[in-house]
């Protein structure tokens, strides 16, 4: 730990490659590639440590490929610390499920129909292949809202699959996170992190959230569970989100976050700026020969105006995911580094001035202004 | 001129954006963006000059929106030279033409089916907006093979059109060059190109080839073609090619060349390598650790193996088109980097033991080996 700020913590996470600055957000590589963007160009929006999904890659190219192609690191082209998760969240939300017991479950690949299993030491054997920095638990993690007996049910199987993944985990070179499920229930999320404790982890992911329930209701449960956690380990919550998510979890405690938001709306021509979004297709961009983002140090923000990238998605022109991909990476960069350094001046509740976006609590800043 | 060797030039055409090294290759950037490249990622693959089509800009954004976002080089981001065709060729390919006399043409856009007008004036116009360093004339390119009295009147068209464009075209910060056209019939080739000569311009390139006929076809109509040509003047066969064609033609004079393949074939997983082509996608490449090309020194060959780019192909991620782009841009530099060295070396023929691939004279170079 460096600096806290009320609940707010400012650390350092150090991996066989490399430290991460915490609070810190984490680009998604799902299939081992963070979409549209290179490594080099990845390195230059200032990212340290990246995610890359599990169940993608055990699917295609499979484990043993990315294995013999030298791990993960080597595969990608990133020599900066890497965590992958379990595959657990995707196989409950993409594939269609065959059966689910305690003991695992097996589902069909989405890409061939094939029926692929996965349980606790298949997940273990996977991650430890793939040769991340750190790997992840298995978990269910059911969407919400849900009812009181399924949540039970994921939070006691998640807890036997923690289990057995820290007892037949063997890399030292990786670290294990367990993961806190339990719904919008404090009952259940102490308890599970409790148990979590018990068994130890290097740190430990929130799960189960950010999956249908209210900012209001996620920024909730937040302090419940990380007051259950030990302060010297990373508390990483999982598949968030929104600058005012990311802040509001910052503030309960939280240090890492994980989201395609920046790639996927980036390809999806939608830019983030402090003061909020630029829907770039608009033809209110069509003669604009400004930045993205005033001030944004970006090589997109450097060279291109938002008139050419707006030309760009007219044409079907792939520069302008890639382009608005960069400027998104960085937007979210910058902003960790100001909350980074702002909990060391005990500033922190005046960033929603340099970044007001962060203090928007409703679903209006997915709209264009 | 720097040396010649036989009728091989190495040579060096100044413009306002710098100097291109000749014989060489200009990418090709359709609608303002060599598709998936940066032009940070696009220089570091050794390109000089860029293209990009009137045509396709004309239509969108409008060369008014890039003379009010700050002229082709700003908006494009590239601050070397770029050399902008007249639009005529897509004209003739890509559009339904509604109406084509001696004043010029009337198609519809492809875009949004409006009824769009060029001429030898307009064109002119359209290319001083977009502010290239070097504009084309307007001609007619018919497809080969084509009856004599067809190309006869695209011949006497163009001329026509030549003079009108040299007439009108006011910039002296842009070079103008004329088109010499006349299909394979040498007498059409050099009357056509002395008619040129006698209207004057900077420079002359030579269309209506690579546009049906053979390879043994095309080269042996340049000798006839470059040799009514100033010694002094670039020459640039428009739209040219594969490896062995440009070593051909550069063995018949000619200095500069575009052609889509390297992104087009980049984006269809094809790579070029010294020894001949690579289909990514091939089971072959699945568990290959190699770069595309050993001893490749652009950013894809020197980071990642064949097994992670046939994976990004294979996943569809957008990074493999990219990648490969980038891998075949470099080749084409180096490929045109070695031929210059050559031939102030006077070895140019022996490029064949160097870059097997321009010895082909096949239809096999197509496919993977």
């Amino acid at each position: 730990m460096i600096a806290e700020s009320g609940a707010a913590r400012r650390g350092r996470f150090s991996t066989p490659h490399g430290a991460v600055e915490t609070p810190a957000f984490i680009p998604v590589g799902t299939a081992g590639s963070v979409k549209g963007v290179t490594p080099t160009q990845l390195r230059e929006t200032g990212a340290g440590m990246i995610l890359a999904n599990t169940y993608h890659l055990q699917l295609r190219p499979t484990p043993e490929v990315v294995h013999n192609l030298g791990g993960l690191h080597k595969f990608m082209g990133w020599d900066g610390p890497i965590l992958t998760d379990s595959g657990g969240y995707q196989v409950f939300s993409l594939s269609s499920i065959n059966k689910i017991d305690d003991n695992g479950v097996e589902f069909r690949s989405h890409i061939d129909g094939s029926l692929v299993r996965l349980d606790a030491r298949i997940a273990t054997d996977i991650q430890e292949k793939l040769g991340a920095d750190v790997a992840m638990v298995l978990d269910q993690c059911p969407p919400l809202p849900c009812d009181a007996r399924t949540i039970r049910v994921a939070v006691e199987r998640s807890l036997r699959w923690a289990s057995v993944c820290r007892d037949v985990h063997t890399r030292d070179d990786q670290a294990l996170f367990g993961i806190v499920q339990g719904g919008l229930d404090a009952d259940l999320r102490t308890h599970c992190a409790e148990e979590l404790v018990r068994i130890g982890f290097e740190g430990y992911a929130i799960g189960g959230l950010s999956v249908g329930e209210s900012h209001d209701e996620m920024i909730e449960i937040l302090p419940t569970t990380t007051a259950c956690l030990p302060v010297d380990r990373l508390r990483y919550l999982m598949g968030v989100g929104m600058p005012r998510d990311i802040l509001a979890a910052v503030r309960a405690g939280v240090d890492l976050f994980d989201c395609v938001l920046p790639t996927r709306n980036g390809r999806n021509s939608y830019a983030f700026t402090a003061t909020g979004p630029l829907r770039l297709r608009n033809e209110v961009h069509r003669l604009d020969d400004g930045p993205l983002e005033p001030g944004c140090d970006c090589e997109t923000c450097r060279t291109f105006s938002r008139g050419y990238i707006r030309h760009l998605f007219n044409a079907g022109e792939m520069l302008g995911p890639t382009l608005t991909s960069i400027h998104n990476l960085r937007f979210y960069q910058r902003f960790m580094t100001r909350i980074r350094e702002r909990i060391v001046d005990g500033t922190l509740d005046a960033i929603v001035e340099e970044f007001p976006i962060a203090g928007w609590v409703s679903k209006k800043d997915e709209d264009d202004g």
